[in-house]
């Protein structure tokens, strides 16, 4: 018989199999499956966020990339997750993996682009470890944030009924957009103090295996108007589906908070468009029986 | 003109760069250059603690290494940080890059030592990511923990005259030991509660480079007497100084305090060595002119 690897497996399967292995404690809300892990008591004013993220040489950016885009990369994909639940980030730890002939300048140079997105979201870089790598650079960040416990959203509040909204374009993400995009921290943080979301993820492998994921989580199917996905220019709609790195926020909101979001968004963020592309339904079948488990159609998938 | 690299620089000088190019905050009690940041406001009754740590295939263990034992290991690396503070762990994230044609199995037995650690030392796994790697596997995890604010240790409170010691034994961490050591978090919590350290560390990279950091941090020289280091059944001075990867600890405490914490230790593990190496000394010029930049005589430079 076969050996069953990483790449049989794709990247949903696998973290279902390796959640099971993991046990849970009083004081974790959300562990693995969301964004990012929720942590605290259920009744504090304030929960704890905790998110890692790595980005590898060869996977995530090319060896020519400019080290200063890297580090703003690096430290944005975190910043992403927290938001995505509502939140603020606070600190960050960086690990870094490097071959020994990497010139210091380069590395330096990465440095100030996580210090640049440092700088600009509020965080505060207060550590990390620097290990040798036999090959290609690892980059490894590790984010904590908080969230007032009223505005904490997770994926799986989302309820049949409920309208899909993302902000932003879609696809397109390798023409360079990954490497310099804006975490959506402040729409996040309007949004949950203004119309709160029942459900909300950052869209990073692409909206054909982000919003199944989103569904699953929430027990719901989904139906997706695919003529309403805003693309980036020259964009197909596989591309806007499947690329991934998008970045931006996907939302569930009860319909009769429709109207009044869309108005409101139109002035306090005039130039970032916010699309509404179909509707959470009741469960399929196939949701119902492997809630972790939905296929990444379309989607990134980093084992595939 | 030769461009320097990691190599050049060496670690210490590496980490004292990219530190001042980081801003710091309000919050961050302790940042770079101890074992873990320490976070909270400034009277706070509990602080919390923050660490990453990498291990990377080919660097901290070889490709035909048992996963289990590599995945007990990568947790406990960062106990052991959060041990040294006089703290308690409390949540993992665990981020791994793989190749794709890593076999499931694998993986799943590594994430059984990650748990195996959960479980003895309270840990709660609560998360992480998987990505893929062109290479070798990187696994990098993120512990956060807390500490009474009247516990906290940290390296920079050593005076002149305070005693040196260590627990167990050093040296000959190749031989295996490094793949199943026992992070000294009991040790360490009975010390800070009975016998609080001025300073103290865990020896990661071996005494011979881990104590001139722990003078340097203190703003003391030192003086070892060699004969005293504890050594592993067969090892020479120089492994014990310098093979790194012992994971036990160093503190420093004023002499006042050595003959009743020599005999309280006899009775509360009498099966672990305590052993009395030495003494910070007033500084020397060389440790008051780069107090973040010791020589590493001896011990293990990851970049070296």
């Amino acid at each position: 018989m076969r050996t069953t690897t990483l790449a049989d497996l794709g990247e949903d399967r696998l973290v279902a199999q390796l959640s099971s292995l993991l046990a849970s404690g009083p004081s974790v809300r959300t562990g693995i499956g969301d964004d990012c892990a929720v942590l605290g008591p259920r009744n504090a004013p304030l929960w704890q966020l905790l998110k890692t993220d790595a980005v590898v040489e060869g996977v995530h950016f090319t060896p020519d990339t400019a080290p200063r885009r890297i580090g703003w990369k690096a430290l944005c994909r975190p910043i992403s997750d927290i938001a995505a639940m509502g939140g603020s980030p606070e600190h960050a730890l960086v690990t870094i993996a490097a071959r020994r002939d990497l010139p210091a300048a380069w590395l330096r140079a990465l440095y100030r682009g996580i210090e640049a997105a440092a700088r600009r979201f509020g965080v505060h870089v207060v550590g990390g470890e620097t290990a040798r790598s036999p090959g290609p650079l690892f980059l490894s960040i590790a984010l904590t944030g908080s969230v007032p416990r009223p505005h904490c959203v997770l994926r799986s509040g989302g309820r049949p009924g409920d309208a899909l909204y993302v902000t932003g374009r879609l696809g397109g993400s390798l023409a360079g957009h990954h490497l310099d995009f804006i975490p959506r921290l402040e729409e996040a943080r309007w949004l949950v103090s203004n119309f709160k979301p029942r459900a909300m993820m950052d869209l990073s492998d692409g909206i054909g295996s982000d919003l199944p994921r989103l569904a699953a989580a929430s027990h719901c199917g989904f139906h997706l108007d695919e003529e309403k996905i805003p693309r980036n220019p020259g964009c197909s709609l596989a591309q806007a589906l499947g690329d991934g790195e998008d970045f931006e926020l996907l939302f569930a909101l009860p319909p009769r908070r429709c109207a009044a979001l869309e108005a409101a968004w139109k002035t306090t963020f005039p130039r970032l468009p916010l699309s509404r592309i179909g509707a959470l339904t009741p469960p399929t079948r196939a949701t119902k029986r492997t809630p972790h488990n939905a296929p990444a159609a379309h989607g990134f998938d980093h084992f595939a």
